[in-house]
């Protein structure tokens, strides 16, 4: 079972995708694009994306995708992020000097560079490829922050664990496939619409939802691409496909511009 | 004047420093938080700093980092992003093998690359910085994709400009304070606010505008910080400090949990 994850293999996408389908095979894609591209070409089973972390907000272009792409979320889950300190196994604390990273991981582990204040902080593309550059150019004086994932994936050796500041630090992911497919247990869904630009329009959106009593578990405005200052809404409601769920959805066609339902599934927790 | 901005010099936000404030004098700071230091302890006259591109979406730390601390918003600005292809003064196009810049810049850019399938794009940690870095290690193979104000600021040359693929491509800049001032022309506020976790909360608290026709042009939830899937919200709607918009506000502090006033400022266009 193929999935498509975006960024280098051990990054926290392979863990997610692993700890959500553990017999999948994960393909490696350099971008997000290459992602959805595999997914609508049929070259793999699904997809595993990040939509959104508790500390750094939502994945922008990940949302972008699910709007303009094919792609029916299956299944959300949310993986507990643990920064680990990871180095050549010939390589000691002692002797590190620098550490690699990702900006957002670096500056998810700033307890530990106060810390250590001879080592210094150097930001890398990614999490899980600034481990595979130590282990390509045998560093001993550079050490990674990634996930436990990238360790075991390049050989190299974690030298501490949970190095993260805030222990309350989660990613959450998606797993989306090309068609539309709802789960019995789904009762969660997520919807994109725009409205009109007049006062009061986001308001009579939201009436469709609050007239029912169906909880929001998220909202968020986007731009829209290629219109400057336009917005499109992501929201999540507490409700499968059910008759008052769909009865407000076709509410919501009336209110709204246009409407797209990403996906219908089993809220986590 | 000082004006502290995060990121190299050379970067978009000291080119949206420079056209708000043309005759201040920029402090590079590596981290946003540092920005925000500087401000509270009085070490700079103000801030720049992004809030939101069209194209990436929200900045999620800025918006974390105005609910936290002591700023208020002074005036917003645009700026349009035009990504220079920028390289060593006796580089040429032909000869080059490689073009950092931040994954951001490499993804706005893809024409750029589908046109030169033998130049390989390499992510770098900051737009700014690939070009010191190029002009740091006198690089001739190897260029970078950044602002035009890179270029004057490391003796750098563009060879290449407007690069990127779509010219509908803007940053919203924000210049804060301290201290809260509000401009005579100010026609747009910015909040943000927390609601109870219940059916409609979120609707009661939009009532509020909805009720008094304030048009919102802009509306984004994001996680709480340490507090795992709770959301604040964040709304900037279009009137300054008058009396139906404080009547709004005080109806928002009977609905909402929380409410925070970021800026009261001139709305740009």
């Amino acid at each position: 079972m193929k999935i498509a994850i975006q960024g280098e293999p051990g990054s926290f996408s392979h863990q997610a995708a692993q700890q959500m389908l553990p017999r999948c095979t994960v393909v490696s894609c350099a971008r997000s694009i290459e992602v959805f591209d595999r997914l609508e070409r049929g070259q793999v089973w699904g997809a595993v994306i990040p939509i959104e972390n508790t500390l750094a907000g939502s994945v922008a272009e990940h949302l972008d995708l699910m709007l303009s792409r094919q792609a029916f979320i299956q299944t959300e889950f949310r993986l507990r992020i643990v920064h680990n300190l990871i180095a050549h196994p010939k390589a000691t604390l002692r002797r590190l000097r620098r550490v690699l990273s990702h900006p957002v991981a670096l500056d998810q582990c700033r307890t530990f560079f106060r810390a250590h204040p001879s080592i210094e902080a150097v930001p890398f593309y990614d999490t899980a490829g600034s481990v595979k550059h130590v282990m390509a150019e045998d560093l001993l004086d550079t050490a990674a922050i990634a996930g436990s994932k990238a360790s075991a994936v390049y050989g190299a050796r974690i030298l501490k664990t949970g190095i993260e500041d805030d222990k309350r630090n989660f990613t959450r992911f998606f797993l989306i496939r090309k068609n539309k497919r709802i789960a019995p247990a789904a009762n969660k869904t997520s919807i994109a619409f725009t409205v009109k630009n007049q006062p009061g329009a986001l308001f009579k959106a939201l009436s469709v939802f609050a007239l029912r009593e169906i909880s929001l578990s998220k909202i968020e405005s986007r731009p829209v691409r290629g219109r400057p200052w336009e917005y499109v809404f992501y929201v999540d409601f507490l409700r499968g496909d059910d008759p008052v769920a769909r009865k407000a959805l076709s509410h919501l066609a009336e209110v709204a511009d246009h409407t797209k339902v990403l996906g219908i599934y089993p809220a986590v927790q």
